[in-house]
């Protein structure tokens, strides 16, 4: 018997109302278009400035471009959008801000650091499911240059980093989400709490996360009754190489294996030989990689059943300079293919 | 008959499983109590810094008290709150995410400027009806130091001010939301889309927010099929003196004279001689009005049906140096009272 429960613990949202990816896009810079996904993205750009004047005006045109082509993608007009739940990593999250200016849809600004693309994509499952949106649109971007300049160093400056520091992600990803008859199902979404074990260097921001990527996974696990082999695909955002191994060893302390299915968005998206340092960050790791390879995967029936934990680091360099600690968060989505499986049946 | 639908036009949603604000709070600094709302605030401070290192650690224990404040009124446990929605104006809306740190609840945060506070109860409202949480928390906070030093000058520096700036109202606002006995009714919220009228003065936020305020309030008209007669109250949360006439005259050439039952927070928070410029602006203007003085009102049934509209000014610095006008965006919630009449029958 189906379960039509809305709830499941706390913090786990299910979705009844088969409330599916109808359809989305990417936008990437050029460090991304050389990496292992490149043939999966929608518009790749050459220019880290997509030739305009300023970094924050080509974060934002990555941003419109993505979301204006998933909207495409999906054989949309922009009047059937019914509200947008987008954020970014700069201060006021002027990309979505202005963004949505262009493309004048009833707006929901959120913020979670990297753990943006699976809140605004949570948000817009829920709206759509219990009927406040006909087709949401969940979007999310960030910028190497303009996440440098804010967070760390002038660009120009050419700081030295240690080789635990990640890549901060040059992209925008875009999900229409609605009650369609295609795409992938998004089930459940898990809602993470704030989880801060006293790490303090801003560099290293994997070791900082994978505590709030485990708690988020095994409540998952717990809300919901599976486990990881009920996953094909459990995918966390941006802790590369440092926080990817550290995520593995809490969980196989609570008793959960996640090592034969767990990937990080962060080490998908560049070639270890790319400069990338511990591998990609940013929200839009999780989001370019959600919005390209893995409902791709999940619509060729390559995937079963994936779930994507994105993580936040929710530190801001005023904290970090008042000497606090770095909060962290990870919200959890959970999709599942309605694609005819490939060999046998799901 | 009752009109059962969850949406009503592209952008109104419809509350129709009797949502309350089961219990609220505020929190505010010395100007604030000062004012003439003064004996309905629950935690004053004399002290800005309210003991702590920094003003951004006091902003961040306003929002944390005015939080535990509103969950004890309503009686409940910190343990039957599943969800908080909460922002405020700090970079990387650290207020928010140390306060839930603290308070260890699952956390969705927001950003929307000034508009954060009605953004997060029409979500929290929305949540709970849909049954994704029982009970959720609707918060944000400003501080009137944190938010000078950010957006304009070092606050030590004692910039000079035009007369028709604002003054940054120093508090935090928090509501209980759940499906309860007791309490006003959450029945609508109208959420906005950016209106920007390519105004550049970044201390005249009355003019940039109030063709916003207007385009929220004549669309929550539009999907209702409500008139300005409907509100014994419709508050703006801060255009004060500035863009107070300019929401009238806007929406009088619309047909809507709302003159007779509109009031601005940023007004009532403040007596005009208490040295504020055009008066109070921050996110906490509408919060700390709505939570104390409204709830209250309608609590006693002094007033019977209330639109509150938050209105945020979604500019950064860092945009404004780049030449940039100001996008504004304005969420509007309708409250009615479950008091029994003092006179005669609803």
């Amino acid at each position: 018997m189906r379960d039509e429960r809305v709830r499941l613990g706390r913090q786990t949202w299910q979705f009844t109302g088969d409330v599916r990816i109808v359809s989305s896009a990417v936008a990437v810079g050029p460090k991304e278009a050389q990496g292992p996904l490149a043939k999966e993205f929608d518009l790749v750009f050459d220019d880290l400035y997509l030739g305009e004047k300023t970094w924050e005006k080509a974060e934002r045109k990555l941003l419109e471009l993505a979301v204006q082509k998933a909207i495409d993608k999906g054989a949309l007009a922009n009047e059937e959008i019914d509200v947008i739940v987008a954020g970014d990593l700069l201060n006021q999250i002027i990309s979505a801000t202005f963004a949505t200016r262009s493309l004048q849809f009833p707006y929901l600004g959120v913020y979670g650091a990297c753990s943006t693309s699976m809140e605004a994509l949570a948000l817009a499952a829920a709206l759509v499911n219990a009927g406040y949106a006909s087709y949401a649109v969940a979007a999310c971007s960030s910028h190497n240059c303009t996440a440098e300049k804010q967070y760390r160093y002038p660009t120009e400056y050419g700081g030295q980093k240690p080789p635990y520091a990640q890549w901060t992600v040059t992209g925008a990803g875009a999900a229409v989400v609605g009650k369609g008859a295609r795409g992938p199902r998004i089930t459940h979404a898990t809602i993470g709490k704030v989880i801060d074990w006293q790490q303090k260097d801003p560099f290293d921001m994997g070791s900082a996360m994978a505590p709030a990527a485990a708690d988020t996974i095994a409540t998952h696990f717990r809300d919901t009754a599976r486990t990881p082999q009920d996953y094909d695909l459990i995918a966390t955002g941006d802790l590369a190489s440092v926080g990817t191994p550290l995520v593995r060893e809490l969980l196989a302390e609570m008793g959960y294996d996640i090592g034969s299915v767990h990937r990080d968005c962060g080490l998908m998206i560049y070639r270890p030989d790319q400069g990338v340092f511990a591998g990609g960050s940013g929200c839009a790791s999780s989001a370019v990689v959600t919005y390209s390879h893995i409902v791709n995967g999940l619509n060729n029936g390559t995937y079963r059943r994936v779930l994507i934990v994105a993580t936040g680091a929710l530190l801001s360099p005023l904290t970090y300079q008042q000497g606090e600690s770095i909060p962290c968060i990870a919200h959890a989505v959970a999709l599942e293919s309605t694609a005819t499986a490939k060999e046998g049946s799901a």
